[in-house]
């Protein structure tokens, strides 16, 4: 069977499903624009997979100042994971907000070139590095929303790495980078005596898990923290500042510590992969989302210490952050414009190119959603609910 | 707005709707059983997802002198994924087929308990190390599709780690192994002075990018290989072997070395995220996925050199291989059971339990498609059409 | 000028006096067995390195309820670097001494062969596991010293990896691991179709920083603790339980974690390099013993606490752990038969070979060491004296 | 027995020895000045550890069109290493000499600050970023021969981290980096609102082995090639371009991948080792010299091939490099001013201090040293010779 063949999705899985055997009625039923679909985002097209989306909020996000209630569009196919989000969102929101942060990195990508030796290589680096206005301008000509925001080199042998930075707006911007990057590699290829070996060399680094990604940034990086009071940590979350510091630091830093994890978290990549499959985003840009710290903090209160009939420990707050160095999202391009997507995108009010502006609010949300999820997990770890959570909410699930 | 008090996702959707003011039509038309998928796989469901999908094949595998070809089923919204794995299926169908094997090495699942200090921490060790066969018992109670295979412990001053490996035939079985874990930490707690900390200490790991994961796997190890002759090289991929392997050695090898990488290969990522995507696997699980190794090998052909007119280096036939450390799948639970994804495993004949054959010749077709992915975009980065396809295939898309 | 064509250090360090126009007494002014030395330990011998060996103690360390004090020997030119740890020997001893563990691992050699393929790969693999028993006969062949105690195997491609564990008793045994694994790697060859590349293919893995020797083990694992009283804290080490606490836990660990450092510690490598040189190892060992992880927790007293004029704070005492996976030492072999390194082995009662006894007791002095290193360190950073010591200390050093 | 009341090392020794009833002999024997050594280099000196020194060489280094043939100078106690190293030198030397480069990166120091949660820390960030020269300013009023190059600075949740890099000229300058870190420390107090946590935060990162040094750079960088033809591959090393290849690929860059190394090399560490010992490095910096890469490419010379009677292979040439991210090393101050330490760094004709020059021409060397070490055991790897070298040079070691 030819697969590239067929004129439509439907003919195309009516013959797929003749040849394997199987009805694929469900696949093939769908809201979504086909014609679009298939010609920007998936070829060989025979339908859509559905996956359950669910909400959390409302999540406060208190900055500058200002006080927004968010209410977070969720895809996945975990049981109990919406559950612990949304826990985790009332306990911020009971605690004040969410203080949020967000730097715009910019998205890479790196070529590779091939020199006669060391030399030849330093020649090249030497001349890229202290060309980057020339080759910013080469970059703009390839798209009126993307700018060279900076540049780093590396010479290995006969080997030259560059990593280009850019600005691309609300956009995730991989695919114009991609362009911008194969018009400079040519140029470069003119201007220096290094030959192109490959437009991505591994130097950007797309989609692997990666140091280079954690210490020097990609996408945008995002801060989020909260102090939670001992009342909400009693009420909402079932445990102490104590018992969630001690998970914290045994699990997040010790645990990842001897596990030579680049993740010293507890689950970052749950919340991105949930949130990036409801709004369109790169799935494979996960891999990307699961890098970064959280940080927990147990601050006494003396003030309400003489006043308690408890004991000192059950009245301190706990502060809790989360720092994430490579988030890779966007409001426009790629899978936003889709239907369901888009709406999901639209419910944070982030859909679509607004200057640059609704990417960075919507890391925003995304810093204070991961940071949801991390205090409701390390909480129910500590409590022992974990296991019975997915018990409860997803009996039968693996029978 | 309390998003928890609805009775139907139509209800939550609506109300949502109007609180952030925006239709949300298109999440709300689906097909999947709502109820199913709101108590087993989604808490505040408001509708669903929906993901274009694609399919690419068909791909061979040649297994234990028996041929299969699948076609494979990949939920994305990046334009040119399906063309560009479809190209890999072709080459390696023309080439003969893929050879694919696979090791089940388990879900792990690993706590972390709290001693007096290094010489209780040892003993609580030596307990659990040499109990393996009692812990076992009881956590094979909780489950009967779950055995304990084997576990490693660890201790760094007060802190002991255990790292739990079971089977779980079919499932992914991350959950069964949650709650088999949790039994076998309470009883640790009996019988050694111990004191839980958390039933998961990061040094299960799970989700998150780690070396742990890559050097003594889970899940499943998966290694598929092909060797693509000079005619398939020049004609579907219109390179040549010395070209990719000049990529891979650029690209995967030196640069993911100078980049700090776990992944030393093009881009895992991208089709572990498209085929678990469409296969109701947890989209977390993506970041494991992205750890492993491509390999490349130029093969001379001299017999064929001597009447060869075109040179020496166009005859030469290429070996890749890809080394998958981490590969965390089921075909029975969590979102397998849902309308879509069991649509999608049954295209690859591989949907429900079936004593765990299912999800190894699940795991043989994800080695083969991740193999047809990099040849794929190994050949397409070294002949310089990355961006035109993306130009082609997904114009518009960053408007 | 050939070097190697000289009878004597003396007239080769002569020739090469004059070749350069340099006068080299004080390299020929030594009192060690050249003829051995240059037969041994280092070829075209010219003469010696002289370094500064000073000693810090009375350390002692409290283990199954026997007490000893060490005067460790430790050879550097760091101004201030033995003064550093002979202050954390005195707090370790005022506070009733260290507690000290060690696992024999084994120290690893690891070749690596060549198959047509996965499928022989696997077989390869399959024989290697399964034959642990009569290859471990083969390697006892080639000394009486040295038993074969497990191995590892991994399979990428084509490629077969071993990494042997050797009990090599009280030598660190890398020479005698070499010539077992090539014997053990020429039965391979002849036993499966795998065909050898290299003795050492880097799984071992020798003298590079690896995860795999933080999770593995490599040589020698050892731990060491103590907890420090608040009396200690503030009269020897000038700080509090909390001031160190918060040092550790922003260097050791967040600082390590956003630096993508395999050691979680403050200066392993300081302690380790200057008693590895004092006492005859192998230098290049330095690398592994730098991997590793410190904790510490802050305890309160609160039956103190109500006596106290000061405030609780200061009455806090401070628990602190060492763990170093990866300690390759020997008392004999290599340079440990050297005139000045016998003695300094000597000063630690563990010089030559006692059945492993001796290795042993000196990876346990070892881990104290590093300990009192690493609490003399990050007092010193909290109190902010590091400059100071330099200043005084090391006076002149940088005009 | 107080080991600090004592007048002199001698008073120290022979109480020492009396105390653990031990003669100190030869750790008495010594050349140089025990009053300078013990003010600047090492406290409670008892004596000197004495480390044969061989030679190695002629190497040549022909760098800008000018050659120039060193000898190494090389302290070692492990037995053929000085002969492998000289292997490689001879290899390099006959094959016209190795090309070097190096530039220099900067020492780097650290500190640690708090705040009072990210916005405070964001803020004390873009303070930091936004005044280089002003506290460019505070440093160089601490040493005349210190200048702040650059700095870079990381926030997580309260932790503010700052990573300054020192053009220190000819010394290795961690001292004075602490000295002057420590000035910028407290004016960054005053000026911002950030407090002190410590003044070295492991974003330095000093003497561990992490990605940051590898990705930023640390000291110097250095650079080596290269290229052998067959017949020195042959005669000097027999063996061939090809056989060196496929060790290097398994052993390298497969071998270093699956056990998570941070060296895709050889063994860097052993030469690093050697050298820094003969020259009064600071031997913790063994541990960053451990880092980085090796290259290697076959190269045909078809104009030889045609009128070759031995077949292709054997007329091939070779083409490796290395690449050091991370040297760190002096030519003043630290242990090179010792007599021993000043005679070797003479040998190579790059003692004391020169603006600059000598640190860099002393990089060169060790550039051209680390890449002989690598030619020599990638060579004998394949050839089977390593354990027969060992046994043939170190026999007797481990009995």
């Amino acid at each position: 069977m030819n697969i590239r063949s067929f004129k439509s999705g439907k003919d195309r899985r009516e013959a797929l499903g003749k040849e394997v055997g199987v009805s694929l009625a469900n696949i093939g039923s769908f809201s979504l624009d086909e014609a679009i679909a298939s010609s920007r985002n998936c070829e060989n097209m025979i339908g859509i997979a559905q996956i359950p989306m669910g909400v959390a909020g409302p999540l406060r996000i208190t900055n500058r100042k200002q006080e927004h209630d968010y209410y977070l569009p969720l895809a996945t196919t975990e049981g109990a994971l919406v559950a612990s989000i949304n826990r985790g969102c009332k306990a911020i929101t009971q605690s004040g907000g969410a203080t949020v942060a967000v730097e715009s990195v910019g998205v890479t990508r790196g070529p590779v070139f091939a020199t006669s030796g060391i030399i030849e290589s330093l020649n090249a680096k030497k001349w890229i590095d202290t060309h980057v206005e020339e080759l910013g301008k080469v970059a703009a000509k390839t798209s009126l929303h993307l700018g060279l925001k900076k540049l780093r080199t590396r010479v290995v042998g006969k080997n030259v790495y560059v990593r280009f930075f850019f600005d691309t707006q609300d956009a995730m911007g991989m695919n114009m980078a991609t362009i911008a990057t194969t018009s400079m590699y040519r140029y470069i290829e003119v201007k220096t005596r290094a030959k192109g070996v490959s437009v991505a060399g591994n130097f950007d680094i797309d989609k692997k898990p990666a140091w280079l990604n954690s210490i020097s940034g990609r996408g945008k990086r995002v801060w989020a923290e909260v102090t939670i009071p001992s009342k909400v940590l009693k009420k909402t979350l079932k445990t102490t500042a104590k018992k969630v510091y001690d998970v914290w630091l045994a699990k997040c830093m010790i645990g990842s510590a001897i596990s030579g994890s680049l993740g010293f978290n507890a689950q970052f990549a749950n919340v991105i992969a949930a949130i990036f499959l409801a709004t369109g985003q790169d799935m494979a840009h996960v891999v990307e989302g699961s890098l970064g710290i959280t940080t927990c903090e147990v601050l006494s209160t003396p003030e309400v210490k003489n006043s308690s009939h408890l004991g000192g420990e059950s009245e301190e707050s706990l502060y809790v952050s989360i720092y994430l160095p490579d988030i890779m999202v966007g409001t426009v391009g790629g899978g936003t414009g889709l239907a369901t997507q888009k709406e999901a995108l639209s419910i944070l009010g982030v859909a679509g190119g607004n200057e640059g502006k609704n990417a960075q609010k919507f890391a925003e949300v995304i810093g204070a959603a991961v940071l949801a999820g991390e205090i409701s997990l390390l909480a129910s770890l500590e409590e022992g609910t974990l296991a019975q959570a997915h018990q409860r909410l997803a009996r039968g699930k693996s029978k």
